[in-house]
């Protein structure tokens, strides 16, 4: 079913209407909807799970965890907002020595918000996943755009999302889903919305962020694009450990039939390692699979035609002639030089989702850096050594182009915690903000100041007695309760 | 003296190959660094308030007053430095029952930034003020781009600058000083710089948004572009203190010469008040004054008669035919109804900068609420009630468009304190963040998450020890120390 736009103009304004209710309910009231929302998904988790195995190929028990992160994501964020930092609230006492009013700072929610659902994650990116999580959260309502790669699971998790949200009395236009390909662009312009969230391609999110951009009122655009995940292994690290990083590598890069936006898709390795050999064995125990869509099922052999065009760039397991269409995609690896990838970033280092990854050999440290320093924007940087060895300057390079620094294990997988950081410099992110984690709510928050403001009208959270008893900042001094 | 595009490209390579140094810099040196700057500003403040007076044509005591709000915004950063809580430390211990991991999260500095200095505040939001201030305090190199208006004064102030930080070991090329209007395009485009902030008008301000977000990796643009501050008064509060109301009005937006981004633009007053004739003798003893450039003197005289030309707009005080050029622009009342502004906001709510404001007679709370609903964002909006008027419908609409809402006095005049927020919606600043008060330094970092992390290579706010003794959230639960 595709939304008319006549039809989005009145979810936007029913959006709009709902926002100040929506703004006022208390934190706990909104706990509520949440924790009534993760339940309910919990209810539903089996026909939920099978519909989704339908639509995107992936597998059960892949599916199963991803609902059970994304009610345990609703229900933390249900804890963070009890908790109440997330709202900042700072007070300077009016000072009449030196003249200063009495200031009170706190966030408010920023609007209504859209968010694009991703294809990869059907539950966690998706109609009720982090980004709806996050807004809903702190008081925005929602109108999210579906995947097409998974339409009848989303106006599923609509349904649920609505019940849920009418049962605890949210008001009506807390939340919406839209659908078809035109509305995506008239949802990003729509005057209406305040904020957008999107995860999926470059491409993609690049057009609706101009979108964004171009408005006669400009609004944050938070998208999550494209990812290439650097890893580095030293040869320390390979000699101590190298077929348990082969299959680690192999298993991480080939899972989700590598649609993960963390999966390591360039992995440095010294030269004359041995790591090849041992991967290609790790690799031929790893099964391929049917892609999420059709057109990530073609995009898949074109994306290793163009890679292995590259004269520097070999074959080393796997094919790169594959089907297309309904046929599994098979895992490939290809290997290339460290010198390569300096001279040719572009071309080399090109997102290329599915189950495939690129070795590039390097002789020295200076030619690994020299090659990293090319390494676009990423959401994870790993690098896999040993106490012997001198990583600091390796360090500080991953770090200025990650927002996720490993040094065990491999990036596919996120824990959905306080301090989880989902956003690297671009591509991989167009802001300086994560989508993952407690702290993806400050999104869709605007701070606002109240001076000189009679208790009467002030919210809860800067009343002198601290009636909701959360942490704020007086006069200076952070103080956690009261 | 105008930099050339070659002279500008060394300056940010100096910057980028410092930026590693400066991030690496303690807090505490950072805070030294902040503090001896203050000294140096202090120690010149006659000689710099002297090339102000004779650049800007503001007095001494405006121009006095300024430099130490501009030194006590440099300690105040300083002090929040050390206190450590804009780090957003963040621990979430391993956790072998769910199988996450140790995440460790921290705010790093984003890197070179360029400042966009403005031409009425000339310490304050020029070449060391709250832009600088915040993006040296958490560790990125400035390029200042000095506003044409006080050239001579910018480049005294950038020698100072640069002396202070040169006698505290601060790395070459932690800032700099460039000027010309192509230069200031190109700084929004250079490759190395990796956020902008910028003071001034919607038109400049727009177009250097627009560079930032075309680029091929875009960067985060803080501009703070107009503002028209709506202030509404109540017909208790007139009755009850209209002499005051007048004469307080009078002052703040005739003050400066009405150049502030936060004058009062625009007020709304009840039918028949009787507050026309006190303003009318308040603002008569109101000295006019010789504005900041020529475009600007040139364009208050414009702006005066785009207003007027309206058939709904009388002139209650003063003369809308000026002169422009050297001459001193005069106060200016104009007046027109609520139910003008609702069907012409573009044209009667533009920003006049001078010694201006427009009053907006009202017949009923309805028909102010329809006009407010018409009124763009704003960085400030200030109400004078009662305590017997209900004002919670007010306080909603005013709060869903500007960043500071007053209830007390008058919006020039903003303190530089933890919580002071100094940002609106669209188009009064073009993201969600503050350019005053402390939280001001969060625009110029970005969050970085290390997983599985040796201590080895952890910054110090995150080490376990935590040897910085600042607040930290661990496994969920904020702390003030350890």
């Amino acid at each position: 079913v595709t939304t008319s736009i006549a039809e989005l103009d009145t979810l936007v304004e029913q959006a709009q209407a709902a926002a100040p209710a929506v703004a006022r309910a208390s934190d706990a009231t909104r706990a509520g909807w949440l924790r009534s929302l993760a339940s309910k998904l919990e209810e539903h988790s089996e026909e939920l799970v099978r519909i989704a195995t339908e639509e995107t190929h992936l597998d059960v028990n892949r599916l199963t965890g991803e609902v059970n992160r994304t009610t345990g994501q609703l229900r933390l964020f249900a804890d963070a907002i009890i908790e109440g930092s997330y709202l900042e609230a700072t007070i300077d006492h009016a000072n009449p020595a030196t003249g200063t009013p009495d200031l009170r700072r706190v966030l408010l929610p920023i609007g209504p918000v859209a968010v694009f659902a991703g294809s990869n994650f059907p539950f966690a990116f998706s109609v009720a996943g982090g980004d709806t999580a996050s807004a809903l959260a702190v008081g925005c309502p929602v109108i999210v755009k579906a995947h097409s790669g998974h339409l009848r699971l989303s106006e599923r998790t609509a349904e649920i999302v609505t019940l849920a949200l009418q049962e605890e009395g949210a008001p009506a236009g807390t939340f919406a889903l839209v659908s078809g390909r035109d509305v995506g662009s008239a949802l990003v312009q729509h005057p209406g919305i305040r904020a957008a969230s999107f995860t999926g391609s470059v491409g993609g999110g690049r057009a609706l962020f101009d979108l964004a951009a171009a408005r006669p009122d400009p609004i944050p655009f938070y998208g999550e694009l494209g990812s290439i995940n650097p890893t580095v292994l030293t040869r320390a690290a390979i000699e101590a450990r190298g077929v348990e990083l082969a299959s680690g590598l192999a298993i991480s890069f080939t899972q989700g039939i590598g649609q993960f936006c963390t999966k390591p898709g360039v992995v440095f390795i010294p030269d004359d390692s041995g790591f090849e050999s041992l991967l290609v064995d790790a690799v031929s125990e790893r099964p391929g699979g049917q892609l999420l869509t059709e057109r990530i099922a073609t995009a898949y052999p074109e994306g290793l035609r163009a890679v292995s065009a590259d004269p520097d760039v070999t074959v080393v397991y796997g094919r790169v002639d594959q089907g297309g269409g309904d046929s599994d995609a098979e895992p490939v690896v290809l290997a290339t030089s460290a010198e390569a990838v300096r001279t040719r970033p572009e071309t080399l280092l090109a997102e290329t989702f599915g189950p495939t990854t690129l070795l590039v050999r390097y002789s020295s440290a200076p030619a690994l850096h020299a090659a990293l320093s090319q390494t676009p924007g990423s959401l994870t940087a790993t690098v896999h050594a040993e106490p012997s060895d001198d990583i600091e300057e390796l360090v500080d390079l991953l770090s200025a182009r990650a927002g996720r620094v490993l040094f065990k294990g491999w990036p596919t997988g996120v824990a959905v915690t306080w301090s989880q950081n989902h956003g690297g410099p671009w591509p991989s992110t167009t802001s300086i903000h994560t989508s993952v984690g407690v702290s993806a709510m400050r999104r869709f928050q605007r701070p606002i100041v109240f001076q000189d403001a009679p208790a009467t009208v002030l919210p809860p959270s800067l009343l002198e007695s601290n009636p909701l008893q959360i942490p704020r900042r007086l006069d200076g001094g952070l103080k956690l309760q009261g």
